[in-house]
């Protein structure tokens, strides 16, 4: 038996029924040329054969003397894991999205290993989908991803174990001999070896945090204005996605001169503003957002290391260019701050990004005077396509969690050109959460408009891949997702899909 | 607000992750004849104009200086409680019980009214199936079920609101001015009009339910031996159901003095005994099954005074027909003690029954002395044909409530010739439940055999409804389903379905 890290063992803690504390997943797939109608069946199958499951996912939380400690299940089942499921006819994205909003609102059995993987099919054009959930406790969202990630192959003719079978060795995060310690476990280490003091959980890391706001931010702690996100949240769910084209985002950049980062702040800072607007919500002040930032470089496989960045959305400015410049404004700022920051500071200050509970672990977080809005998180992905099986994967889409008085939050995956939006909520405290993509399209309307890019690049029609029934007639011959985006020669007038 | 009786707030106070305290029941339907693939789609499309729900359906819990209140859902949110869902191919029986097992086990969302009502299409033959789910604080199984075919018509070609657009008033249930009284209420009036002395809940009840068994009591409070099914629980759930003909259990309670009640709770014994000797773990003193009676003729409808009978399974006897004697001998003496009890002892006496959790409640059943070894229930049904949209109901199946202590619950609901077997147990406590489908056709073919029954009855083929895709050419023309069983000149070998 191996004890939980206090961070890993604080998921477990802090769950209700209200908060469930699982990541997730969404992929969707298209099955290689020429395969039957069964060969979801057939893929499942070939999978139930892998009947055993490799740590961690066959390790169950159990509770001894007030400490949590994993333990294998020797009574795994793989039949309860493992769920296959159909889409209703007529099949469309909006049942998909139903579906998913329902099934990420269950919690997790606490008698076995703390996962669920439900393959889908039924998606128009004989595409199917796996959505993949595990709690927090175990591995964080980006881990996940990677391991989900890491058993799908670079070519359409291998083949590999589905994720719970392949030794987590052959996992990207394999190079390290045991789970990578929590950050509040690094931080305990650091303490430990002298060089610098730890002044413990609570108002004391806090004002470590604190002090690199000293002064002149433009992004402050305790200055986010209260909004219908920083409420107590309830048991549902309800989730949105969509992918855009990278290229898009980067042609903003370049002539906004801004970072893909910041393009993608301003993106999301639009679409609230929008929402906001409707329901007659929009503070005074403009939305801060908690925007997790890495330690190392992309290529690190250290996860874990990571801070935070607080960045002003400015969602109190009309004018979309004027919004992007204060949000690079602010991120600079922020970045500049951290760079500065002994490498303590900077974990001390990662502490509250490391999990969405970690804010209100430090500082208390509360309806009135929020620490931030809400967590916007940019995860690189994949660059090339990867096949299951022989199956294309298509589109990719993080699913992560809403907490109290953190009712909302965006999570972006990257995948070859795309960026998959995902947008989970508290279905009662974020209401039409659906119209969210409308939203997000007319902010990148907006900007290409107001960088006069309407005509030349807006033409990359972000018409969404998964509302796409089939590869049109345009599209280029390449396989790889980023050629998938249909090329029009007259700006898009397709409309998001709406759940 | 409307307080919450003491018996109905207690199902709220004991629900846990591994506890859920909801009841459901899964009908199958035959969509009329040349109704297209969509029929399904277009019942749902139909059933959201009805966007409003009446009570009890838009009544969420609300706690109030610690006692709970049922609210009005401001924001009531059909999309939310109506689920539409379809069975992944080859759209077995199989898959149905699978997913129906996983939904059993999820919490409702207490921020909302409690119920969940799931259509689920693609089943063989174009088939579909509701499964409806309601907290056991709201309604119990017995009143949901009613509430249910409630909705449904006598004829073809009539229509009704939904279950939850329907005015109370036109529920069977009606007849009552406000929801019928919990037990515990009603034995508070009867005290309070000061007739009787209520010695209080706990012991003292318990006192007086157990003078019934002052002497010579076949089944006694305390000797149910201990098994695998009185442990504690965990939250995952597994359903197995099945269909038998009513006529063939009243062939052999013909053949054999007993009634359809006894016959039933016989052929419970034999699959329950194979199962155990299947694990090696039959206990040596048979098992004692609670078996709640009414305490009024079936045609009242005042389905919450209720008693119970303790039942000596008989377990220990192989002879089949000696074990069904035995079982007569045990209710006949339940039955004379419970007549002759007072009117309050027979309600006290019914404390146990009227939940899953009354046992626990009043004499904290444990592990090594258990009360009682699990509850039967056969719930009378609607004996006509009935019909939902122009779609026949096929088979209906109770989905009840494990509990800690009680793993397994058998519930039997009655509908023209069907009998319809739902078995719902914790899937860790109690594996491969779905075996007990076969174990209960061989305890009805072993029963049949011990009577010579055999040639003449067992012709009367059970193969399940369910199983047949279409009817066959032996089939009479009647649609009534007492005349949907498949009928063939030599005894059945058609294998029960597993799951």
């Amino acid at each position: 038996m191996q004890a939980l890290s206090p961070t890993d063992s604080a998921f477990l803690w802090m769950e209700t029924r209200n908060q469930p504390m699982h990541v997730a997943g969404l992929n969707i797939f298209t099955p290689p040329p020429g395969s039957g109608p069964d060969y979801v069946a057939k893929l499942l199958a070939d999978w139930r054969t892998h009947a055993q499951a490799v740590a961690p996912f066959n390790l169950r939380p159990v509770l001894r003397m007030g400490l949590w400690y994993w333990e294998e299940d020797k009574e795994f089942e793989l039949d309860y894991h493992l769920r296959h499921l159909a889409l209703p006819q007529p099949g469309r994205i909006r049942e998909l999205l139903a579906l998913v909003s329902r099934l990420h609102g269950n919690l997790l059995d606490r008698n076995r290993p703390l996962w669920e993987t439900y393959v889908i099919e039924g998606l128009p054009g004989g595409r199917f989908a796996i959505y993949g959930k595990i709690h927090h406790a175990l591995v964080d969202g980006v881990t996940g991803a990677r391991m989900a990630a890491n058993s799908m192959c670079l070519d359409d003719k291998e083949r590999k174990a589905p994720t719970w079978a392949l030794p987590f060795s052959q996992h990207p995060t394999g190079r390290r001999k045991k789970a990578a310690p929590g950050l509040l476990e690094q931080l305990s280490n650091v303490a430990k070896a002298g060089r610098e003091i730890l002044p413990g959980i609570g108002s004391g890391l806090w004002d470590i945090v604190r002090a690199g706001y000293a002064e002149g931010a433009t992004a402050l702690p305790f200055q986010a204005p209260p909004t219908p996100f920083n409420v107590e949240i309830s048991g549902s769910r309800r989730f949105a996605s969509q992918s855009y084209s990278l290229s898009r985002f980067k042609q903003i950049g370049q002539a906004a001169g801004a970072t893909v980062n910041d393009v993608t702040l301003a993106i999301c800072a639009g679409a609230l503003r929008e929402y906001l607007m409707t329901h007659a919500t929009l503070p005074k002040k403009p939305l801060v957002a908690m925007v997790p930032v890495s330690l190392h470089g992309e290529t690190d496989a250290g996860g874990n290391q990571v801070s935070l960045l607080l960045a002003s959305l400015a969602t109190h400015i009309a004018d979309p260019l004027k919004r992007l410049q204060q949000i690079v404004a602010s991120t600079t700022e922020a970045k500049e701050r951290l760079t500065k920051m002994p490498r303590l500071q900077k974990m001390a200050h990662g502490i509250t990004s490391i999990s969405p509970i970690g804010a209100g672990m430090v500082t208390g977080t509360s309806e009135k005077h929020p620490l931030f809005n809400l967590v916007i998180s940019n995860v690189p992905g994949p660059r090339d396509t990867l096949y299951l099986n022989g199956a294309r994967l298509d589109e990719v889409y993080p699913v992560s969690i809403p907490t109290h008085y953190l009712a909302l939050n965006i999570t972006i995956s990257g995948y070859g050109d795309n960026l998959g939006f995902g947008y989970i909520a508290c279905r009662r405290s974020v209401p039409t959460l659906q119209r969210m993509l409308d939203y997000t399209q007319n902010a990148i309307a907006e900007l290409e408009g107001a960088l006069g890019l309407g005509a030349e690049v807006a033409t990359a029609t972000d018409s969404p891949v998964a509302l796409r029934k089939k590869d049109t007639a345009t599209k280029s011959k390449s396989t790889a997702p980023a050629k998938k985006v249909a090329l029009a020669k007259a700006p898009s007038k397709a409309k998001p899909r709406k759940q």
